[in-house]
């Protein structure tokens, strides 16, 4: 990274070596630090080589728990599985309907197969097997670019989708993320609590990862309708932290979450951020307020 | 990571989740913080499955170079290698007297494959092809336990084999990593540079990570030679820092290699690891003097 701290110095975090214990891991600290420590302005990636080949995969489930259960028992059979989504029923039919992809309108997992093609025609038939075990039904896979495209074509439009399902209405998202072995509970208990809460709602998961975002469909106009999303989250969030999990996999703390990130990792903890904070930016210029309270 | 801090408190890092984005990243910070930051307690890890099957392989080459830019033709290829170490001549010589192995007195690449059984065979007949294409020799490979064991006898003993070189020496070990793309040029100078020099020496290297540790065997009765070892280190470091790697891949910065630490990061950079160490440890009580001055 190249970073320009609050003092307005600029530093370079890291180097091109593979690894390193040369001092504290500044790179690891600054990234998810939501512009609290410094201002980004330069990164560099490691790329990796594209695989000699690529399959995608898709498949149906009568239920969300038997896709998840899928899910893990591809992974603790070792499949070296590069993407793994989930997309519960209430997403397939807003696909369906804006994209008539025709898909039977169930859970479905899509999913990426990355190696030689040995190896990856091995892991495809290795997967269908796993799904059968489960109740999988309607499997596809694909190899050339255009077909891959078109069986992930359902993932890349199911949030745009989505929306659709109630014009008008925002979505509330959230995105906790569990270990694998609590994610199938962590799904079935999101989607009962959100029927009986009776607020129109769609998953999708990157369910490899155990991190899922459930979207409540809501009327900005009917405040507790948003009332309704914020207590079901409160309490999917609270769910997930037991499980040992997190509450945010991937969209970060900002304003929302501070009360959560103090369940989740403790006053002590949060206060040793706080201190970091405090020490690197004492003027409190880099994006005050977020993530904990100054 | 479970942690003791400088005041005294007792915190928890992380979550069982694969991911999170909840806060600072405090688990990297501290690991790698040689103490400095607070005492670890507990460390939780993630496992992996055992893989279905495990190969190993080793091979012969004429130099280090040759052997050093098959790693690299390996890993362009994408070959998803889980081992990968470099024994120089010197350190095959030492294994030979010690264990009796007769293996070829040669630099030779040693392999591991992990996958399905389809796949690793795949894996090892690609890179015996590789190895061919770079004038290896005495491929040899390996799927059961005991012959796996066998052929990895030469890497683990070759550090205390490498020491009986020169009866009564001490060791002085160098731990640069380099850019993949720089390494036969790091390994290869490193070579001749310790040859001039007249010290008995010897390579071992974690190839895979562009990361290799140079053996300098001192008289600990000749002042002389650990100046000689010393000045060896100094060129070494230099050059890795400017083919973009670093002063330390593994062992860490310590006292010997806080001016290393400098060069490589810069001082801004070490400033920022300065006011953490002293927003988080005001007393300087956890391992005072470490990786930079207070």
């Amino acid at each position: 990274l190249t970073v320009v701290t609050a003092s307005g110095e600029v530093i370079r975090t890291g180097t091109r070596a593979r690894k390193s214990s040369a001092g504290y891991d500044l790179t690891r600290l600054l990234v998810g630090s939501e512009g609290t420590l410094g201002v980004i302005t330069e990164v560099t990636l490691k790329l990796h080589p594209l695989p000699e080949s690529v399959a995608a995969a898709i498949c149906s489930f009568d239920d969300a728990t038997a896709a998840v259960d899928t899910v893990i028992a591809i992974i603790q059979t070792g499949v070296p599985i590069a993407r793994c989504e989930l997309m519960d029923a209430n997403a397939v039919i807003a696909v369906n309907r804006h994209d008539k992809l025709g898909l039977a309108e169930k859970p479905m997992l899509l999913m990426e197969f990355h190696g030689s093609a040995a190896s990856v025609a091995e892991q495809a038939a290795t997967v269908q097997e796993l799904a059968a075990d489960h109740g999988g039904t309607a499997f596809q896979w694909a190899t050339t670019p255009e077909e891959r495209t078109r069986l992930w074509t359902a993932r890349h439009h199911a949030f745009l989708s989505g929306l659709q399902l109630r014009p008008g209405c925002r979505a509330v998202t959230t995105d906790c993320c569990v270990p694998i072995s609590g994610l199938a509970d962590a799904v079935t208990q999101a989607l009962a609590e959100a029927e009986a809460a009776g607020l129109p709602h769609f998953i999708v998961g990157h369910v490899g990862d155990g991190n899922f975002h459930v979207a409540y469909l809501i009327d900005p106009a009917l405040p507790q309708e948003r009332e309704t999303a914020e207590r079901l989250n409160q309490q999917l969030v609270q769910r997930a932290i037991a499980a040992g999990g997190t509450c945010t996999g991937e969209h970060g703390i900002g304003l929302h979450k501070q009360g959560f990130l103090v369940d989740e990792a403790g006053e002590g903890a949060v206060a040793m951020m706080r201190q970091i904070k405090q020490a690197l930016d004492p003027r409190n210029i880099m994006n005050p307020g977020k993530i904990f309270s100054w």
